[in-house]
């Protein structure tokens, strides 16, 4: 069954998780590049990691073509080896998705994201053409459905979903934004009626902000999307982060962006709470981004069990709510196999000097110059130095 | 070349992660038995992470023979299939990491840990017997060297070496002990003095610690050993999560433990500087357990690489303190693209409404009853719980 | 000169601080009832801190009437011997601000705030007879100018005001809300706009919320004002204490409040903060409410000492931003006496294992529970006890 | 009856508060110098501080005479008008102290002070004439008692206590050392030997570390003195401020010292815990230094209450344990009203981008400059200014 049939029958699609933080910390993707060239050099790599996500719980395999469009990877040209064509590394991802996928029962999701033609101000149909290259294999290789995710401006994700409403297949389109909207100031409300009029059947955001604040950002989406009268189905992939002290940009911004977010990762019982949350609220495509390990993707699973019927195949590894425990020879250690126990821990950071929240950077940045930033107008980087300069 | 022929040469040899940890997130381990049946059940995924360590500088791979020996398999049997006998597992843990060694330049290691028969009050000779089992797997699978690792009693890890060393082989030995020594009160300047003179060439410590406070405790065992005159290589593999907090039985009793440990993992930065620190203090075996990812790995050799005169090859994706960043089209992200920046970060846990500290379960417990556990004399559930409950 | 010729010239006037919190450490004042009657029982610890503040700085002190209402004082008379009518406790307030302003160029303020009649649903005509008890006194004792304050709803502040606009004399009015605004829901703007027509020459906030909080409030009081084309003197006279945790109802629902509330108090360097940002944005009326001490006060004066002209008494005994600390004998020491540093200091708390914030009590409360409440419709304290037994 | 006799008969004597840091925050000290000349310019101001420490419990009223030996306030010379001789300032505060004692049941101690003399290496003789010029203004004065505080050399500890025995009154003497000894390293059981030796019949600490802290080092004095078979009271006057990140030479060197130290400031919960262990370690005179205002000693005098059979007069206007709480209007602020509330709230900071401990200044420095200036040899100020930069 097709992921519409699916969610039209009101089952519950569990997503994946981030790849390109996953295969940081495995040692197969650059941080500050993010690109996927692992697909082909390294394929063992990336299917083992959509194993694992398959055996937590995932109904989708997204293929690994995260930031894969073609202008993409030809600028950051000095990190990948020439021989590594865009669509190599496209095709690759395609056949390690399908052959994963067949192993048990999940849809493959050809996936396109944010594109640099459209930051340097290329126009539409430029930059249609590179979303149509992707769109070309993902045809080829037969996917299940597609999705355009991870924009930061709706104008290009709109595009994005005309390009892919070309294929016939269904198309879920998902926005990097918080509660406060689009690089332009586009409300999320807005951004999901557009994409729904640009043939969207399922909208929803991924990435840059935490799981509360995705919930937020989907609520008024869905709003939005009442208030206009048009139906779609609702999908949140967020960060496995804390980020309750983000900006507008979400966590790029934060001091600790990429390097340092370890005291912000998100334990299994946050995310049976957002799980839970995101069903109450209608949620029905779950999944997550960046941070996510596949015991993450089980937590939803786990979570969402009662209303499924099953568990994930990895639970056979994970004892609900700690109850693995329950047999420890401490007795204090045993006190901790039950759900109270673990709802209501407040977890300590182990860092006595470090603080709970940051200011995100740009933060003093003059409105004048974040705004020059976001309309694209400061190109150079000779501009853009002298910007920074000037807010410091 | 053989352990001791680098070490004596004074090469400094790179350890690798914690299986357990890793593997349990990843949907393969089971938390609170800990046992290693994945080298039958899922061999793939046991092998992907010995060839991420291996890319990521490991010059030991240790067989994934943590709480595999028979006692503790079958203690634990409800939660492994029958056909899994102790053998089965410990000699797929041998092939596994042979494979992959062979794939690069590093040595096996075979792991023998603290056994269930010793903490029922077995007598020397059973326990022995147990250990040479294990020994028997990796004799017959000629592993390169032998580690006798995470041991509470220095009593246990004592005939642990004893056996390995009927083997001839090299014998490492490490102890999940802090500064205040082990769990019979004995410091860990003596423990080592006894560890080498049961014969281990090279000790240290290994898990339950953070990298800080194992560097102490490391610290005392090689004074204990220069007052002693003797003379051993030092090895370290500490947790990757900040403890400050721990009492004497180190992360087992801090509340988080396991399942919310997250806000106390390590950065790389961290890391970096725990391999600095080590190094400094004249250790030469540096490596990690729980917690440790491929990246902190990493982490070590990119510290040592002055010293070392390489890089891993997992460094190819990876810009050294944070310059793959110095491309990014955000001037303020640009500028975290320097060592100054990461060194001197205080990371915020995104977590207002937690502490950073936690108090140890088992703080409040009367120290009669700490010291009965820890004499073994309350051995049965009953008594156990009493003396929980005594102590509310 | 009065009060609004200061004004009208574009002085800065600066305010006292709360006498409550300052009594209650000093142990004249009961928290809880939180009643003034230290006026009779203990005058000199009274005139004490008047002096101090008027030392500190502050142009106005105000009588220490507050929760001086007859029918509060009887309300709480198990706390108050018979003896001290009413009366006697207003007089005494009035005799001792006067007493102490003569000895410097201060103004002497009458206060009023909200009362137990308003909260058991008393008419107009009797709430505003229990105002005009107060003022009858006020104007016997020939105070300089008037002040309605601690109002949550913005309806008996009016009635207030109302009240006090017969004596002639100049009328200010502050509200104890947040940007949330009063009780009944109605927004800041809406507030400050009906004490205006109902006859306020200065409107603004005092206590419930931190400075910043309630600059934000009297921000939008400013522009409600600005909106409805009114003119008024703004004052701000917030908590020496940080609640960006805070609810609708300020700092009494923090699980801090009254008696841990030590972490939360405010340096004399976030004064100094306060007082420039509150300047900024064209209040001229800066003092302080609970928390604030007489060196809060001074900060205020230091900040502004440029715009004045002038340092008020009480700097002869500190050094601008440290500077009395050139002189030490530790060179780590004598470089904390400079500006930078204490402006960028982010201050520990001591506390490894408490959060940096609270969830408010009262949090989980139904919404129905709470509106019952706050409709006034729960009187009874059986009623009370159910509606807080049905939210737990 | 004195203070030996109340002592002797197993009463608990409390004493006052630091008077530096609370005349501070009411203008009348200078941060920095921090010399008592307030006796003589704002003698009401200092009356009014004794008359609250008396109402809260005290049972003893040390002069304010804190650093007012005359080389110090000569030395301070710039701060203090000329006029204001050390013998007008002491004379004074003996005065002041003697008038409000007379209005209870409290005794006046005379106190002296670590000198400039000393850390100028001025010789024995000179130093004990310093004390000398003191003691023979009490003598004249007639306190009932005397108190070295505020040592950090046991030596210059050791002159202060012989001097102040040539009066024939009983003498107390405190250091301000932590666990860690005085600053020549002599450890704390040791200091106590010496000053019993001495002739002072109570020892014990002051100021520069907390309250558990303190209670570790007088249990170190406690043992010196068992192991010695001396006997002698015990005494304790910590500071109110949480200072668990502190070095060896207190709170000195934390970089909140002395301006920005508001969110280590101890609740009355905290003084009630205090109070409680420094009884159950068998301290009798039991009191606070820096940070303590009233109500913290009332909260020693509430803990206390039980062994010494009555309250204090301030606890007219306060509950025990919140229960004036218990007619408050909201139910959960009423649910504050009782023992368990308090004890177990973990009260938050309100400072999500602080941390929660601090690196004290001068970790970094050097040891051989750090002993230089502990050996007094780094008199100028180039030298220090040379050390400080050697160190960065």
């Amino acid at each position: 069954q097709g992921i519409l049939e699916r969610l039209d029958a009101g089952e519950i699609v569990i997503g994946d998780g981030g790849f390109v933080f996953a295969l940081e910390k495995r040692g197969y993707v650059k941080a500050g590049p993010w690109t996927p060239e692992a697909t082909v050099e390294h394929p063992q790599a990336v299917r083992q990691l959509h194993r694992e996500f398959l055996r937590a719980g995932s109904n989708v395999l997204q293929t690994f073509t995260f930031y894969a469009s073609e202008d993409k990877l030809e600028n950051r040209g000095n990190y990948v080896a020439e021989k590594l064509s865009s669509q190599k590394v496209n095709e690759a991802a395609c056949d390690i998705a399908r052959e994963v996928a067949a192993e048990g029962d999940a849809l493959v999701a050809g996936g396109v994201s944010q594109t640099p033609s459209y930051l340097s101000c290329k126009d539409k149909a430029e930059v249609k053409a590179v979303f149509r290259k992707q769109l070309d294999i993902f045809m080829k290789k037969n996917v299940d459905f597609l999705i355009a995710e991870y924009f930061e401006h709706v104008e290009e994700a709109v595009w994005a979903v005309e390009v892919l409403k070309e294929s016939g297949k269904p198309v879920a389109a998902t926005m990097c934004i918080g509660p406060e909207g689009d690089m332009h100031g586009i409300p999320p409300g807005q951004c999901a009626v557009q994409l729904v009029k640009a043939g969207a059947s399922i909208v929803g955001v991924n990435c840059h902000f935490d799981p509360d604040t995705s919930l937020e950002t989907v609520k008024l989406m869905k709003e939005g999307l009442q208030a206009a009268k048009l139906k779609a189905h609702l999908m949140s992939q967020p960060l496995a982060f804390h980020t309750p002290d983000c900006g507008k940009q979400g966590f790029i911004d934060l001091p600790e962006f990429p390097f340092a977010l370890e005291p912000r990762i998100v334990s299994r019982w946050d995310i049976q709470n957002y799980a839970r949350k995101a069903y109450d609220l209608g949620i029905r495509y779950i999944g997550g981004c960046c941070g996510f390990e596949p015991y993450h993707i089980r937590a939803i699973a786990e979570e969402l069990a009662p209303e499924r019927g099953f568990l994930p195949e990895a639970s056979e590894k994970h004892g609900s709510w700690g109850n693995s425990l329950s047999m420890h020879t401490k007795p204090w250690v045993r006190a901790r196999a039950r759900k109270e126990y673990w709802e209501n821990l407040k977890p300590a950071s182990g860092r006595p000097y470090c603080p709970s929240m940051s200011k995100p950077d740009g933060w003093g940045v003059t409105k004048g110059a974040r705004e020059l930033m976001q309309q694209k107008e400061a190109t150079s980087e000779q501009q853009l130095k002298e910007l920074f300069q000037k807010q410091k």
